[in-house]
């Protein structure tokens, strides 16, 4: 199975598609190729967010402002799972998310005769010639997808075109400031339905549901669910992802709450 | 076969895809993933539309806008195809044209031994402790889903899992006023193009191809083509679903009519 | 497998596959169903780029503003992939790029015993009563896609359902004015990200990287990589499909430009 991300839009996924199909006989999932133009923190939070609902896969995931630069082009492992991407962090927290679901996993099964804990490697992909250099997705990340795919993630250490990586390219998110009354951290991304998901973790709000706290200074509810409030009202709550959400029943929870990626949320009770 | 339903933009899709994945090998055909946000309505009429193309699948369809409450999430069975959806009436017309389909089909085949026709179904989906109050699609509706493709539609009942329900939330279109000489409808949905789907009868334009009619008081020619007319003039035709249709010939029909969504079409003749 | 490609939007294209895997066993990939609507030019243009990555193929393509007249239906074979399609010259370009491409793969292996070059063959697709006169989508090219997957695309001309044409709508992009010291030419079509792609071709800029040229009178460095200027800053490169393009660093080239799809560009150096 080879998933692919990016922000190309379309058709340009379609001409990595034909090429992977070259090479390997795999499902192709896509994950979705409308992130923010050449957001990599947007990106990366994604990815981090959907990959480990997956079966080991191989996942392409091209958002790439560097494309042409001097910039590597890696192969992150993770458990079972590679992660195909330019070395700019876009792939370091989905790898590490990867690797503790697998660790977790493995904790939970057979103690005594158990493998290593999975951990994350990094590998170069050594790239001679790549017929562009503006497609990297198509001319060299493509090809390594189907190419991992085939040889399996676990031997890439025996072949000349991955190189191990020593000091990849990191990425995190912003940290938030807790206290004890006051919260404060950024919306990391705004999703298609308008609600604006922070950085601050959804335990802040774990004893509060059913009453209020203080958003930017406005008095919102703490809701489970975006009906327990009628229709374009603003409410909090813990998303999918575990993170605060700002939200709006039926409506976007930006607008409402004046906020776009990026913004500084300071929640206080 | 799995195909998947629902306003959620990108990539929540992906995750759903993933779960399904990881408990599933079926083949995952998108529908669509941007129907208008939480409109229930629009989503039974494109679902009741596009699902009968289809050969035997479930259908994963969420367009859910009282995710988190206590409405039911269930599986309609229709002849050979399931539906996996919440509560509110999404996937019953569809639901309806699928079993019709399937007793057309059984009526077309061997009389003297025949099956029982096919009807429609409902089960409840016994929920445990989904991981989230706010992503169903993928805590819920992707796990069973996945579930009943490994059963098989026609044996739910003999799983603890599915209760019958005896009294599903139905939806149904609203129907149109006809008379010797006018006929009064709603725009159900404006497709991508602009073409707006009402829900007046096709038939009624039957003999008057190549003549005009009047929408709601201007004049207008029936045509078969849109490109029967000049660009950008107005023609009144029967589109692919049977019904009559608002539309401009490369431009968008909503527009050119003044209608939208749920607006009031009185067609006169 | 059969590649889909059309300015549907959504949920249209998922009737034709349904369509489709009622009469083929075959992997449905998506090149892109927001094509310009009912431009036919940006279509032959994307097809062109995207179809000659894929190996062997049916690929259904319906960009078709002449839908329900009496334009043909056809099949357009081309080396080992077929492309179906409505005869309005949308397939020829890509055709002819896919039949290159086949010879090319051709004379680089065995000359001693190959067969004849693939060449580009049109068969009107004979069509009875298709169920509607505005969706030849699903109502003509699915199952003409879906048949010719299951023939095979070398054996046409032996079924009455396919019909030879010898003279099927051409489609030529427009030709540049090349002089010694300027270029004259046209944006062909803008991707997603705003880069115009020019009619120009590419080895126009060969010896000037890192130099400067003027487009439309202002002066704009050459670069191999977006990267290369400052974002929002404007530079001129080869894109991935050969021709010159205009664009800007983490902006878009068209605003940047001022220029759109049509636009006339005079590049001097």
């Amino acid at each position: 199975m080879i998933t692919l991300s990016s922000d190309f839009g379309t058709p340009y996924p379609a001409s990595m598609k034909g090429v992977i199909l070259q090479h390997a006989d795999a499902r192709l999932v896509d994950v979705a190729h409308d992130f923010p133009r050449q957001d990599v923190h947007a990106a990366a939070f994604w990815l981090r967010e959907v990959l480990p609902h997956f079966p080991p896969a191989v996942h392409l995931a091209v958002v790439d402002p560097g494309v042409g630069t001097d910039r590597k082009a890696v192969v992150v492992r993770a458990g079972e799972h590679a992660i195909v991407a330019p070395d700019n962090g876009v792939a370091m927290p989905a790898a590490r998310a990867l690797a503790d679901a697998a660790t977790g996993a493995a904790d939970a099964g057979d103690e005594g005769d158990r493998e290593d804990p999975p951990d994350v490697e990094v590998f170069e992909i050594r790239v001679e010639d790549p017929a562009s250099s503006t497609f990297h997705g198509r001319d060299v990340f493509a090809p390594a997808a189907a190419d991992v795919h085939e040889r399996g993630v676990r031997v890439l250490h025996e072949h000349d075109r991955y190189a191990p990586v020593s000091d990849p390219v990191e990425l995190s998110f912003p940290e938030p400031s807790l206290a004890s009354d006051v919260a404060r951290g950024k919306v990391l991304v705004v999703d298609g339905f308008g609600n604006a998901v922070t950085n601050l973790p959804g335990n802040l709000l774990a004893d509060r549901f059913g009453e209020y706290v203080e958003v930017n200074g406005d008095r919102v509810p703490v809701e489970h669910t975006y009906a327990a409030v009628n229709p374009d009202e603003r409410l909090v709550t813990v998303g999918s992802h575990g993170n605060v959400e700002l939200a709006a029943n039926r409506g976007r929870g930006d607008e409402a709450f004046g906020v776009t990626s990026r913004s500084q949320v300071e929640l206080t009770w």
